[in-house]
């Protein structure tokens, strides 16, 4: 018997239906028959969640921050009160909460809330009862008993910090994917499913594009070395391993290749050249709570210069507004826009160890003809942006280049 | 401007979907630009409740209740949150809260809990700061965290705590009925809106087959003396006033005529006739939870006796199999069922002191040619047991012979 402590995150398409939701209970109780504590956390049903934000639009375009989050964390709710029946049918023994009867406590930032501290008391005191804990995912309640939701992937960090509280020895994160790719499998059809992978490259490709997991949730798992395993809700095989780099891992040069489509270049012309303006342009666009990625700016010659960035294409209307008024502000020029861009980026740890690694990916994309409009660097990861319809395209020359396809050392 | 405090309860059918939200929105905001200080209590939309219910039965025959409670309880978690934003659409401050949030404590029977207090500061901070408060109906929480559902009607029960606690000026139940009427007017075309009645009345009429409000809501407004008024969610009209009662009630001897055809009659055979053996019969249906209505012993002339009694035809099997068992153990004979049954009521604060009602009755049914089977009296009741078929005929024999279809003085 291993006896350990393990914490099985299910995403909402592996609990889209009843169906699904007996699968999912049929994992958990084997994960507990092998002598394991088990605490489960779910995501809401299939399409529940966008089903419920029509309805508040259906009643007001604009709904308050905090009624929306009181609205759609009933989501989860039903999900894993559903799974407890599903279990206890089984005959195990499993009781369901929502964040705020776990005492997930979060800060006060409505429909993106930060966890601030878990209560583990009660999770500890049922597992210790030989009970499966099944938590709502996605959703906390701040200080002052007001239900919050976590934004986008909110799940897995529910996961992961109550990986952190109860001591988990793994973080099972079970989707609709067996694990982590060297590229996306739809564009590359050898891309190959990666074993182990350090949290600093997994948090670059999740924010480069890769969707399985969020950087926030990374992120977390990083600063509390939280061991997490992506794998399949609908299979036995081992998928991906996510934990601390180890030496072997500073081999591989890259380890993947991510694409993301859903950015959009601005470029704010002719902006004088002064000390002080380019941090006014960006402090107005964080003030609007746009994530700016990435930033190019031009050399000045003329005494005006161009600053691009790149934005989510969807703060993109929110943006242009912001960076017209600043433009005006500040006595710059136009602000024009390009929507038809991709952004590919190559990771690896080993860059860090490894020089010409940027060169290699600047001659492959040149030998296909592939134009690089920015360029963004970090000891970890090269992107370049390109023209969208190139994007899939440099995706496979690159995976080629770095023989991505072959089983690592 | 009255400044009143005016509890508002709208049960599913008020909510059933975003338009009549929206008309609930309105009332609400008309009842609070009059100057009133307003808490809005509200059910789950239209089938929500029963929809959860059917899911839960796809997983399992038998929900664990603490489960059900946390599934079910998120029908209301909805609509108070959907009214929330249409009533900020308005240009009104509201916010909403879970049972557990306004601190609404229960004891631990989950789908049919208690309220054994309720925390007011939330309430009563948020009134204070001008805002509408809307509540989550019919859900409340243990001390040790645990979602919990008050039963059918509970909605009703949360309006009547909170009215209790806010110190309510009015609880209104907003309904889809536009009043309390003498009789089912279904059955009697002429039956009339009562205006004013006691609660002691509406509490026998409840307990005797008026689906408007259930007999605990009542109990519990007698109790704190908590003036209730059930009204019409889709017009302006005045209903009913339920209040203590006033020396102007006492000359009304009958205030309506209530009918049952959800009970079903048991008898048990031969009892031999030795003291103790009713008692057990009824402390084995009581300690099954079966709820017994009437009782009838007939008297014993052969050392053995019938007791026969009436349960709701929903506990019938329960009650079959627990008399049989008792039957048994005491020696009795067969358990035999009637189902073919309908108890019609009379009830009035006048009976207290006006003789000849019971009398009047009876002549009345036996003027009809309505056999009775079973009688029971109270204070201010009287209900007889008749074949299904002749119910609505002895209603409308009872309404026209105390002619309720005349206003009160």
């Amino acid at each position: 018997m291993s006896k350990k402590v393990i914490v099985q995150k299910y995403g909402g398409t592996s609990v889209a239906d009843v169906k699904r939701i007996q699968n999912v209970a049929r994992r958990v109780v084997k994960t507990k028959r092998q002598g394991n504590k088990v605490v489960v956390v779910v995501s809401a049903l299939g399409d529940t969640t966008d089903n419920l934000i029509d309805l508040a639009h259906k009643i007001t375009y604009n709904p308050s921050d905090r009624e929306l989050d009181m609205l759609i964390s009933t989501g989860e709710q039903v999900s894993c009160a559903l799974l407890a029946m599903a279990i206890h049918k089984l005959g195990e023994d499993a009781i369901s909460f929502t964040g705020a009867q776990v005492g997930i406590i979060t800060d006060t930032s409505y429909t993106k809330a930060r966890i601030i501290d878990i209560n583990a008391k009660r999770i500890l005191d049922e597992l210790k009862d030989n009970r499966i804990v099944i938590v709502a995912g996605f959703q906390g309640i701040t200080l002052n008993q007001d239900i919050t939701t976590l934004g986008r992937g909110g799940s897995n960090l529910t996961a992961v910090a109550i990986a952190r509280v109860v001591k988990a020895d793994i973080c099972e994160m079970c989707t609709d994917v067996e694990g982590v790719f060297t590229a996306d499998p739809r564009i590359v059809p050898d891309a190959r499913k990666i074993d182990k992978i350090s949290y600093e490259e997994m948090f670059e490709l999740a924010s480069l594009g890769s969707q399985i997991l969020q950087p926030r949730s990374i992120e977390f798992a990083m600063k509390f070395n939280v061991p997490i395993h992506v794998r399949s809700s609908f299979s036995n095989k081992m998928g991906t391993i996510i934990s601390k780099e180890v030496k072997a891992m500073e081999d591989t040069v890259v380890s993947g290749v991510a694409i993301n489509k859903n950015e959009a270049k601005v470029t704010i012309c002719d902006v004088p050249d002064k000390p002080g303006l380019a941090a006014k342009i960006f402090k107005d666009l964080a003030k609007a709570d746009i994530n700016v990625d990435m930033i190019v700016q031009n050399v000045s010659r003329t005494g005006a210069t161009d600053v691009s960035f790149t934005v989510p294409t969807s703060d993109l209307n929110k943006t242009i507004k912001v960076a017209k008024e600043t433009s005006g502000t500040i006595g710059a020029g136009d602000v024009t826009v390009d929507n038809n861009i991709a952004k590919v980026s190559i990771v690896g740890i080993g860059m860090r160890s490894h020089s010409g690694v940027a060169a290699d990916m600047f001659e492959t994309l040149a030998r296909k003809k592939i134009n690089i409009e920015m360029i963004s660097t970090s000891e970890i990861k090269i992107s370049c942006v390109v023209k969208k319809e190139l994007g899939a395209e440099a995706v496979k020359a690159l995976h080629a280049k770095f023989k991505l396809s072959k089983k690592r050392a």
